[in-house]
């Protein structure tokens, strides 16, 4: 089985850490791709830095069809391009947000999500929402550490992370907590430790959540909302996206 | 005042059109600049569609910021790009699904929308739970027709949505029409004489809540999530959208 | 286009203060027509007090139907009456809580409501439910003060919404400001300078929503539920308000 | 124990029949004192209507109070002025459709209810929703019968209610019926007959819920929101509901 | 009428404590006949005491059918297996947490919930959710002392309760208080001394609630859902449960 | 990895079919131990077959803990005892309704649910809610088969299903189905070729989520309402569930 795990920004480091975080947890016989759009931003921090990020996502995904891959994670915790991706895939697409909150409430009565940014603590709530978690997502907590400031050696990255965690669970009451950015995936058992209580990291629960589906011959379903795009010109210096991937 | 009536897609007749019903409702001093994005698809019909459309639409924006626009609508009944846009421009942005489904609960006190191909439903609800509308927002309905249909001349397309148009109304129980695509703006006057309950259309809607908003001196918030996204390069084929409005 | 602005209790220097917020955000060509019932309680605190504004204000109404005016906006926070008010006029009926709401909802991503006494709170939450808006207003604040207070000259009452203001902002995360009263219509500048945020007014935003649905040509739908009265006797004191509105 | 059973419009027949309806499932020792305002429209069939049912309803609560009533029903299934009433109470104050809904709830997995006109349905739900029993609710159906038309001798109006009530129950999977209007009071032995399922009339209902608050010694919580509304001076023709309950 | 009251636990002390709430507040005429299963835990505090309090439980409403009950109460307040019993009996079936959460409803505008450990918290708002009172419920608060504490003299368990009570509505804003443990039966007049709110016990409540039905005529459907369960073999140690109370 | 599938009625047959169904998509290295109650209904039916099938479910989970079981799936689609088997189990405990709702949610846009017996909808339903999968779970439908008709050689219980798939699909817009009975967990493939729809069956989901979350080191949360069950005595035949699991 072959995942393409994809990092919607543009730095490579944090590609590599995701991808072997991604390889960490990966069963014997799965392969790992992990890689990034060839364009677009250095960090996903705004809904312009998202919007941005989804052509190279999604040119990333076709790409991926040609060369048989047989699911994807978008390692995003705003899973950017979550449903346009899947219109575009045959096998099933997973956003690190969806799996890390589906999973979390399977172990646990109530979550809190740990994020960078408070700015983009809306965009959590809001796929908390869409995936029928907000009963389980508690609240959503940032620490306020920019997204590459994680790749920064020599950072009090994690420690404001840890410090943010255990107020999280203290203030809400919660027995989960939910890591709310690919760039923390390499602090799960750190963070794990340091508070007692399971950790969810999305990119190590999406790559499961992918493998599941696959082993379970479950693709997206084509019948309906996500079915391969209308085939159609597109203009401009987005030409390269027509005809749509039927074509 | 001048509002920039942006059509996210790239066929020029409907940008034509719907920059003639934007005018037809503009106060007396409101200014209509109707344009389109210079790159991407001819028509949105898909999650894959709207993702790609975005771009061209930021871009538009941000030149509308550079040429003094007042406020912004987004004429897709996807309202595509709707927080991003916010977070780049200064003046308010109102999309026309948005602008659609309020208005609509002013007046009454169910709606159906209808729409084009039923693949677009499912984004329609989606928006009514957004804002608040879903209990407002009766159904939406599909009468199976592609966007550019709507373009051909001597199709039968109106007769369609009108008959879709009683059939919601007999079905849902509601009383008021809302048209779920900007390619129906000019249909409003003669679905309403048809099915004798108020229709209405978002792009026209939309126009009078940019007035309404800039009337009142009101712009988009930018203490939190909608300030303007934080300045980063962007790499490859995107770069120029990088350094942020900001810079 | 002749509004009729409706302050539902029987305090005129309210109703001129409100007149005068409304004449200063109309559109050329707008008349404000500002008034108050001849008869119920000198300012609205309860529900009790609310349930006895509404024949006043129904009269109003039936009278402005008689003077030919095109929309009425109904001038206290409870939107008293609304549903009423709409199954007797034939043009649009707008509350202030209604309107501030929505159009909070179209510049931020959560607003905070800052009202007069807390046990008024109860109904500024409902209405947020009722018109979809739970999700976004963010929470109800009181200040304590009595709404006659905001028409005493020399008192502190300013001071003391600014600083509730500035709590809300900080406790409830939202980046936008309704305020809850129409006896605070005159400052919304001063409590925007003040906090750096977008100040939200209901009754300057329900004029423009007026205006707004005028200039669309829509009208509250006759097709149900809000369809006039069925005629029929009153008796006694309240024989004047029989035959309903259609006779 | 003495409970007062207030059919909020003025029609005599209805409140007699109201009356025998009440006292035939009182305990012994309850007295049933049912009355009606002295002045309002003869049936309640609109949200105008019902506005104005609610003033003459008050005063029958303030004159209660004076005479000593342990409780209050409010007989309209559009349960008007309910809040306002719990304001100007010490005992307390139940609506019809309040107590239906509520012992519904506790005998079944969800109710149907069915009412007079379907103008009035969304009063109906709208209270659902209030009263947390919008689950339950499966769905409101109207047999478009007038309200006084259940006065009516020789007509057929119990033959269409019965048959609503059996389609309600096939379309709903609904497993119990609620009476939808005070006049249907006398029907519910009736329609349970025809129907072979639990059917639940407000009147009834509302009785033994005033009972059962009575008898555990609670009343309106008058800390907050439901306090005696605060002393003032009322304008004109309302000038008797002035100074409040409290002076 | 007689209404069995089962304490789901085996502490036969508590058993008395509840029966002696109830009967002071039965009507004349109603029996009231207090027991508790012959196996199950002696206390519950967790989703296993709950799950292993439900075959005593419904073994004591089988027993009920044979002696004639006219209805039950289910005297624990997380209401366990309150859906089976219905199943079961004839008669109504109420839970202490479903009477005090409606009744409460109906003399307020918000509760708080005060019970013994934070790990019942969860049910509590469950079943607030299932019963429709998740608006009504503000919030459930634990006192943290185990349900037997309750019964031991000289223990600070009162005090503890009541300042758990206060602190519940300076936090809430809340005007109704719930006792959530029906071993807190015997506090209710000295909660509300205490607190000057409204208190309302489950147990007493339920008691009412029963009485209220069987006045109104009123059983559980058996239309559907609720019907008796389909006859069956059960196997090994629980085979006396088999054939169903049909057989 | 040793996952325990517990059938948790007492039908033989069943437990080898959904043994089998489970063997067949566990990876390599893990072991399926199929096992049921040794005591309880032959099928699962009713709330009453429902609660009386938990002790027996829960002695089978203790049994697992002291033979080192990793996890555990309830192959009921009811989910009976989840929470409860989660306090006492330290690996993950995973329900069939449960996995498959989840599992439903990542490749469609809306699910139906085809289950036994119409009076089961209710606790599906049901679940779909506290799982937070309403808004995807569209409908649940019964094709009024009895669970035991499934293991009835000849039968047309097949077709039966199937034609309620298909029937299903059309009436709910939905592009996902999910069957809702372990009984029906070889039935997978058949349904998916007829109806051209991923199917997805809960025991298979769920013995791949199961894996899923051993697989990131994941177990339940012990921190707060999921933890052991405080020890106390169990008197009476259900003495030897006492002393719980901590002992």
């Amino acid at each position: 089985m072959k995942i393409r795990v994809i990092n919607p920004n543009t730095t490579a480091s944090m590609t590599e850490k995701i991808g072997a975080c991604a390889r960490a947890v990966a069963s014997p016989g799965t392969v790992i791709d992990a890689c990034q759009p060839d364009a677009g931003p250095v960090s996903i921090e705004s809904h312009y830095d998202e919007a941005l990020a989804v052509p190279g996502l999604l040119a990333a995904i076709r790409a991926g069809e040609a060369e048989g891959c047989d699911g994807y994670v978008i390692a995003c915790f705003g899973d950017p391009g979550l449903l346009a991706a899947r219109e575009v895939a045959t096998g099933p697409v997973i956003g690190i947000a969806e799996a890390a909150m589906h999973a979390a409430s399977m172990i646990g009565t109530g979550f809190s999500v740990v994020t960078t940014l408070s700015r983009t603590c809306g965009q959590a709530r809001h796929l908390a929402d869409r995936y029928g978690m907000s009963a389980h997502c508690r609240r959503v907590h940032a620490c306020e550490l920019p997204v590459l400031a994680l790749e920064a050696p020599g950072s009090d990255a994690r420690q404001r992370i840890i410090d943010t965690c255990r107020q999280a669970l203290a203030e809400d009451g919660s027995d989960v907590l939910v890591l709310g950015c690919a760039g923390m995936t390499d602090l799960c058992d750190e963070v794990a430790d340091a508070t007692g209580v399971p950790v969810v990291d999305g990119v190590a629960a999406a790559v499961k959540m992918v493998e599941m589906l696959v082993g379970l011959g479950l693709r997206t379903s084509k019948h309906g909302e996500l079915a391969a795009p209308p085939a159609k010109p597109y203009l401009g210096w987005l030409s390269a996206f027509g005809h749509g991937p039927a074509s």
